[in-house]
């Protein structure tokens, strides 16, 4: 504790219910688990809201100034060039600053990954940052990290290795699975399947002795907890992500239009109602936590825009759980590990040639 | 009736309940539905079920004999050339000799487009077949077709454009959309997003005056109904639709683990049983029905392999639907209205560059 507590830099103007909802969170998170945190944004909103919901003064927060905010409707890498002073980019140059360390934003993701790469680079040996999202699987208290969810759209096969090597690092410190299986997402098991893309990658990954790799996942898998990393490009990823959180939505409308028909509907469903109320804490679980962004020099945790208080503090855990595994470092020993290796071989192979 | 009466030869063999359950839901659907069926494959072993199944006789079937089987482990396009007496094959050509109006299938669905191909060939100005999925979605007695769900894992803009164009047939005269709405599945609703696939097809998807394009449709808007068609590459289609019949049964196993707990939860579960039993029964409608294969000159439909006897009736009833409303018949007249608007184009083009 005390100077190796957790700081945490939070856009407070990020998502669609900031400032105030994310205020809450935040101060939550600090209280509860026992961390600094750095709400970035415009000091005097942020001031009377800390003073609503820090009543009982027990969160560490600290208000930064931001003066300006990307808006989701302009184009990341525009407005955060264009903008030094958003709050996002305020907040990431607190942890280029090592003033703190993670970032969490609920505001344009596009946005927060620019300003990442922008400000604190990508590690050496990764060529593409990822969106790691982690979902709940059948078995209960299990998940399952997949990536990329949609920072690229159009994916090159080493990407997607580099994608597996971090994902296995995060599920191994993070998750705490201590060998966990890697899917490459596909159309069939068999190796022979996929589209060209998902063919070069099977052959990098079976090939690539750091990763534990299992062979395809369908997308019947992605929710069996059979993997626990399921790797893909950030197109697949993204749609794969968004079907899965509506359809959560989908089914308890089902249960709601069906569950109350007939008398026996409307006692048992009243008798029902705590139960109920479980099975949607399961299925909205989904959504929460927030997304890592893999692959830059920093932690930043990329939350839903339509985060509330829970889903901030959440997000906020899932910061405080990347710092405290350190899995930064983790992600770069790895990598320098992968790296030197690549060299080796290379430097046998022109040694051989000679 | 009487000449007009739909006749669909059914690939008796095809399937992981074959044939047993594949007979028995063929001879529910000629009885009930009023159609005459072929079943193709092992004589010996289907007469003996049809006495089973028929003990009614109101039931029209025919048996044909067919001496080969494609199994699931054999390459497909390999496996339809060396056994030209496969039942699929047979089948098939059931169909190219006008014997049959559609075939019905619930084995290696790769087979079965291979044997399409090969026996029965493109559709003119098609350069590619595509599987569609019938979906439901949130709202009521509202489907939604998605296409490619597997056929094509690498697809080009101008094969998406046809899929467009034979989805919105199919929901105008098959599903009764009178205007129905295309989407095209993508990472975000703004034209500028996307994978270069995605991008260059929503070009051609606006330029296109005879296809209702809405605009893109995100993993979200999938069973939203405000889209009637979606169309996607097979790879993305199809790790979609596995993942959305998955997830049916983990929302399904959800209730089971959580419904149940505490004596409120043992009540109210007995009282609402035909409540719960309504709700799996419109979560499975998900793999109901069969997929129609678009793009080949004759109706075909491919079944889950799971499929058992309800699944086949249904997949049937696919069939017949497609036939009743001369699908076949509707596709090849726009394709031909736009061929020749693409022939004028052209003709117009190099007559203004002489």
């Amino acid at each position: 504790m005390g100077l190796t507590r957790a700081r945490i830099a939070v856009d407070a103007m990020g998502g669609d219910f900031a400032p105030e909802e994310i205020v809450a969170g935040a101060i939550k998170a600090s209280a509860e688990l026992d961390l600094d945190v750095l709400l970035v944004g415009d000091k005097q909103q942020i001031d009377s809201l800390v003073e609503k919901y820090n009543s009982k003064e027990t969160a560490s927060v600290e208000v930064i100034h931001a003066e300006d905010v990307i808006t989701m409707k302009e184009e990341p890498l525009t407005g955060i060039r264009r903008k030094p002073k958003a709050s996002i980019n305020v907040a990431m140059d607190l942890v280029k600053g090592k003033k703190a360390d993670a970032v969490v934003s609920a505001g344009h993701s596009g946005a927060a990954m620019a300003s990442a790469l922008l400000r604190l680079g990508r590690l050496k040996g990764i060529e593409r940052p990822a969106i790691g999202a982690v979902l709940p699987t059948i078995i209960p208290n299990k998940s399952v990290i997949v990536l990329d969810v949609g920072a690229n759209v159009d994916c090159k096969p080493k990407y997607l290795e580099q994608f597996a090597l971090m994902g296995t690092i995060y599920s191994k410190y993070v998750l705490g699975n201590e060998e966990p299986q890697v899917g490459l997402l596909n159309i069939g098991e068999e190796s022979s399947k996929g589209n060209e893309l998902a063919l070069a990658t099977h052959k990098l990954l079976a090939d690539n002795s750091q990763i534990p790799f299992l062979g395809n996942a369908e997308g019947r898998d992605v929710l069996s907890g059979e993997f626990d990393v399921i790797v893909c490009d950030g197109f697949v990823g993204n749609i794969v992500l968004k079907f899965a959180e509506a359809i959560g939505e989908v089914m308890l409308q089902i249960m709601k239009e069906e569950l109350p028909k007939g008398w026996r509907g409307k006692v048992g469903t009243v008798l029902l109602k705590p139960n109920l109320r479980d099975i949607k804490r399961r299925i909205d679980r989904a959504e929460h936590g927030g997304a890592l962004l893999f692959g830059v020099a920093g932690i930043c945790i990329i939350s839903h825009g339509s985060s509330r208080q829970g889903s901030m503090f959440n997000a906020i855990r899932s910061a405080k759980e990347a710092i405290d595994n350190d899995v930064l470092e983790k992600i770069k020993s790895y990598n320098n590990q992968r790296l030197e290796s690549e060299n080796n071989h290379t430097e046998a192979a022109s040694a051989s040639s000679k």
